[in-house]
């Protein structure tokens, strides 16, 4: 006979609850009895896990960030032989994926980030992480783009990883006010042109080897 | 002897209030005696001339459209005469005006709209509204730079015009995320690199009256 599975604990169900909850209403507008209720876990449980409604937010801001860090890890761009098809690959990406209802599709810690940035520094340092730390996966794939397309411009690869993650994110704020996906997909469309439009193609007889260091 | 100067009266002050308050602190956590506070009236005051802190919500965006509104409509890009030199100088505004602290640059109905989209639909649209309406300023003179400048994109005057408030939006989460007003400006000199890239100088010989209708 086996051995009863593992009951997911109740500090996962919170923490899953937190990501659907606090995306439809807010973070401040989120109640620590409303999370419990959509854990399915008691208040006590609540408290056992967490010692206030902002530590709460601030392991919901962690949570994403490892459920998103390995969500886009094993996305299928980072296969791609040129690294500029890798960068325009996650942009295409990012489009594909804006699926469902708004709240799932937008994100978890650009709407906390708003909400608490003046009010709770602990949740607001942890968003910026979330956001910083994602756009750092992009920088790489920047970088060796520049290289392979010999760009020396007034813009480095972090400052342009940061404006994809600054496009995303108002792109979510329009698809709110217009509660459909179609306004953001058009932002994406924006950034993927902008991208095409700062690496122009390689001159002919290019050789990648060549500037490799 | 001069008459009293006229009291400002409590639903201007309250409006007022509404900006500031909101824009540090977010929607749902403000109060109803949070707003009365700072705005220095009684709470039968505000209930005198808003139904409800939603009522208030509302009145706050329309508040926020027409002021912003007579802000940008007397900027001096307007007085450029090259259409995309008035786009350009939009966004060169947008940029110098990412002054003081977060909450005083940053945009109440973006902020307003990420905690109430779900949850308070007459919110959503007067903030919908307020986005969409600034948009549209734009689009007569991204319109007329595509004429002189031949183009006929996949892509509309509409689309584009968007697209600037979305990078707006994102830049200003990233500059809460960060609390520095720089991250946003790098996100516009962004902006400003793709409306060059999009719209390249005139050939040699152009005369743009040729285009005119």
């Amino acid at each position: 006979m086996p051995a009863p599975a593992a009951k997911p604990d109740a500090k996962a169900k919170l923490l899953d609850a937190a990501m659907s909850v606090i995306r439809s209403k807010g973070y401040s507008a989120t109640t620590v009895e409303q999370l419990c209720t959509a854990a399915g876990v008691t208040k006590g449980a609540f408290f056992h896990h967490f010692s206030s409604k902002d530590a709460l937010g601030v392991a919901a801001a962690e949570h994403w960030s490892e459920m998103t860090g390995a969500f886009f890890a094993a996305a299928p761009y980072h296969d791609l032989a040129d690294p500029l098809d890798r960068v325009l690959g996650y942009v295409a990406f990012r489009k594909a994926i804006l699926q469902g209802g708004v709240p799932e599709f937008t994100c978890l810690v650009g709407t906390m980030v708003q909400e608490t940035y003046e009010t709770a520094p602990a949740i607001r340092d942890a968003c910026e992480r979330s956001i910083s730390g994602h756009a750092a996966t992009l920088e790489a794939d920047i970088d060796a783009a520049m290289r392979a397309h010999s760009l020396q411009p007034d813009w480095t690869a972090k400052s342009l990883a940061l404006h994809t993650q600054a496009v995303l994110q108002g792109a979510f704020i329009l698809a709110k006010a217009t509660g459909s996906a179609e306004i953001a997909a058009d932002s994406v469309d924006h950034l993927a042109r902008y991208l095409k439009l700062l690496f122009p193609p390689k001159p002919p007889g290019f050789d990648e080897k060549d500037i490799k260091p």
